[in-house]
Parts: structure tokens; C-alpha cells; sequence
């Protein structure tokens, strides 16, 4: 089969178990607006400029029309803008947060700018009952709660829930946590190194009170990430409730089949 | 040191470098939010009742008002719902889907109901420059296209377009595609299993035409998800865009600090 015998993708839909002509317009821009957001949020232009209309619509076959919504909804998104006379721009960046291994933000992000926190709230309470079960503590325990906004190079990323067993929190209410990591904090207080976590990730509409604090709009996406860390070998002791502004951060994994 | 003489959640910003008082209801709210909206997704409230309003305030050492505003916010997300005279009820079920093991949706989630898929568009398109790039296919490469609405017991979970390199996807275009997942197929037609996926997980604000077939609300938070899949030891072969439903899955991980 020849490239030229080969249909679009506004064509495809003739093959498809769908009438022809349903393949509407708003399908085929949602198909090229993946593949460009990717781009986008990967720095594949590496100048920030997208592709003129005319070269895109070439690229993927598709009517300008189609471009042009496509390129729509990633400006809705805040990814890109148009420039009158330069063409779209991309406007965003978006941070890499491995999956592969657990790492503390500053760990990660270091090559991006300085990460600072804002610590809202940093305390001994008594532990709900329902992280004190999470972290193995017996019902009413004491348990070390730290509350803290992460900005990156000045813009918040993130805002964290943590609570600390107490003897593995208590000591690092003395230290700098404006300037450090907690996971650098356990691992320099306790001497030892952390080993797993279980993590949940959700994506969430920001209320009105998050987004405030982040900085976002309300209704924004947020990636809700709940993690439980224990001591290598060991028990738990770090339960977080971390809410990333979605437009900052990109998580990445790599899996297996077998 | 004593349960009575520890602080409350309500009070530790008097601990903290915040200044006394700046701890707002607000802030307390989403403490206990965060916490009763990881139960209510993870099953914990069995029979599907929250406890009252007077048991949680003093469960948290909180205010009524400070637990009225934390379920106000798990009613907004559609997670729960206040019933007169039988109290706050769980309306929402979201599913697991693991990240340390590359898996179909119809393998994971089968013991939730039937996994089906409206084939939107299925067939040979020629490939756009940036997906023939990830799957190591010449410039203007045949390539097969099948876009599918994902449906767990009738009800949308996720919007999947997917590229197949040609040899891999051609002769599954003949295949039952509304009942199977694609990884099921690739592994029956080639004898061989898939082994590595590469994916990148992001939170973002469903599209209008995105939320209109996914039958969600304009706006709301979906994951998106790119996954790039290989043969075990060989190339890439399959490469997809997925939108879920954040108010449907939940994404799970075991890590290792090592």
C-alpha cells in the first residue's frame, strides 16, 4: 500500500465499524491535539514554536479547520498561546516525577530551581484513627503533623499533608524544613535509608480552598498522590497527602509485562 | 506526653511558624478531607455510611463546622451524598488500576464487570511524523489506527487512541476489538508477549468534546495517560493516548527508594 492509497485520518472512519461521515471534526482534532500536547509537554520544539497551521495540516492530513481546534484546546489547556506574526507558542512547562524510584521533590526537581516550602502547619497532634492505623501506631497516639506548600523556583507545585510517626517526627521539628526534603530529614535523622512505598494516584478538580493555595484556578486537574513510606526493611512511618498542580507535573514510569 | 494535654488539628499552628490563629477552618477542613476521602475510595467505610458528624469532630478534634465544610467538599467531588435521616452515604466507586505490572484494562478490572469498547474508528491511516518517531517506523509509514470508548459495566471509564506499527495492528483489525483488550490480541496473533511499557501520567481538565463521550462534565479532571508498549526483548509496537475519568480509577504503585 502506497502512502497516497493510504486514508487520512479524517478518512479513517470509511474503514470503521462507525457510518461514514461520523467521524466528525472534533474527533479528528481530539486525535491531532494528543500527539501534539505530547510534544508539547516532552519539549520536542525545541525553539517553543509550533509548526505553521498549513505544515501541521499536512503532517496529519487533516483539514485546517481541525489544526485550528486542536490547537484550541491546548491553549484552553495553558499549554500553548498564539502570537500574531510568530505563530503558537509554547507556554508551559511541565516537571518529570519518576515512579521508578522514590524520590523527595527536591531530589527530583533540583535541575529545575531551587525547591522551598512554605510550612503552613508543623506540630505534634493525636493521630486520627485512621492514620494511625496506616502507619501501625496504636488508636490516640501522639503523631508529628507537618503541613507545607512546595514551590518550585517560586511557584507552588504542591501542597502536602504529612504526618510522621513520632519518633521519627519529633527531631525534625528543629530542623530547616523550609530548605529540605523530609525523606533527606528521616534518612540523616535516623541514620537509616527509607525502602517502599505504596502510592495511590488520582486526578481531582481543585475546591476552592486548594486552588487558592496553589495558585490555580478553582476546578483546576490536580494529581492526588496518597503515600504511605517505611523505613528500608522496615516499618512505616511517613503517610503523605500530596496534591500536585496538574499543569506542572508529568509522572513517569517504566513497567513490565511479565 | 498525654492524648489530653497533645493539641488538636485544630490547634497546632500554634506550634508551627504560622502565627497563632492564621490556621483557618478552611485549612482544618481540608486536613480532614483529604483523610476521609482516601477511606471513602478505598472501600473502608464498609456498609457505606460515614460516621456522623459529632463522632468525626470528635475523631479529629475538630469543630462540627470544620467536618460539615470536609464532607461539603467530598459531596462537591461526587464522592459522597447526605441523605436526611440516614446521614452521609459513599456514591462513588473508583477502580485500582496497578502500575507495577503492564496490564490490560479488561485483565484488571474483570471481577468489576465486563469490560467492552465502542470502536470509534479502526483502520490503516499513513503515520504523522511524531508517532512514526516513537515507534521506530520511516517517515510516512502505513500505520493502524483504532480509537475506542472504554466502558466498565455499560458506563464510560476511558477514551483510547491507539497506533499500531502496521504488521502488529493489521491483522487485528479482522479481530473481536468490542471484547478484547488490544495487549490480549497482540500477544494471540504474534505468540509472543509484550514486555516493556514505557508511560507518563498527567491531571488535566477534560475538553468539551472529551467530556461529551466520555459522559462527564466539561471541566472535570481526567488522567491522561500516554504508554508506549514493546514486544518483550523487541521493538515498540504500540503506542496509545488515554483519557480516563478521574472520578473512575485510581492509579496504585509499589516503589523502592534503592
Amino acid at each position: 500500500m502506497t502512502p497516497t492509497s493510504t486514508p487520512s485520518l479524517d478518512e479513517v472512519a470509511a474503514l470503521s465499524c462507525a457510518p461514514p461521515g461520523a467521524r466528525r471534526r472534533a474527533d479528528r482534532a481530539h486525535t491531532i491535539a494528543e500527539i501534539l500536547r505530547r510534544q508539547v509537554v516532552q519539549g520536542a520544539f525545541r525553539n517553543g514554536v509550533l509548526p505553521d497551521e498549513q505544515t501541521l495540516a499536512d503532517e496529519y492530513a487533516a483539514s485546517r479547520n481541525a489544526v485550528r481546534q486542536a490547537l484550541d484546546a491546548l491553549r484552553a489547556e495553558g499549554l500553548v498561546d498564539r502570537v500574531p506574526g510568530t505563530g503558537t507558542l509554547v507556554t508551559a512547562e511541565k516537571y518529570a516525577h519518576g515512579l521508578n524510584r522514590l524520590t523527595g521533590l527536591a531530589e527530583t526537581l533540583h535541575e529545575h530551581g531551587p525547591v522551598t516550602n512554605e510550612v503552613r502547619a508543623a506540630g505534634t497532634v493525636r493521630a486520627p484513627a485512621a492514620v494511625a492505623r496506616r502507619l501501625g501506631l496504636p488508636a490516640g497516639s501522639d503523631i508529628v503533623y507537618v503541613e507545607r506548600l512546595r514551590l518550585v523556583g517560586g511557584l507552588p507545585l504542591s501542597l502536602d499533608l504529612t504526618y510522621l510517626a513520632p519518633d521519627i517526627g519529633a527531631p525534625l521539628l528543629g530542623e530547616d524544613l523550609v530548605n529540605n526534603d523530609l525523606f533527606a530529614l528521616i534518612e540523616r535523622s535516623t541514620g537509616r535509608s527509607l525502602g517502599v512505598a505504596e502510592l495511590t494516584v488520582e486526578a481531582v478538580s481543585a475546591d476552592r480552598h486548594t486552588a487558592a493555595v496553589l495558585q490555580a484556578p478553582p476546578g483546576a486537574a490536580l494529581l492526588a498522590v496518597e503515600r504511605l513510606s517505611h523505613l528500608d526493611g522496615g516499618r512505616p512511618v511517613d503517610l503523605e497527602f500530596i496534591r500536585f498542580r496538574g499543569d506542572r507535573l508529568t509522572m513517569t514510569a517504566r513497567i513490565n509485562r511479565g
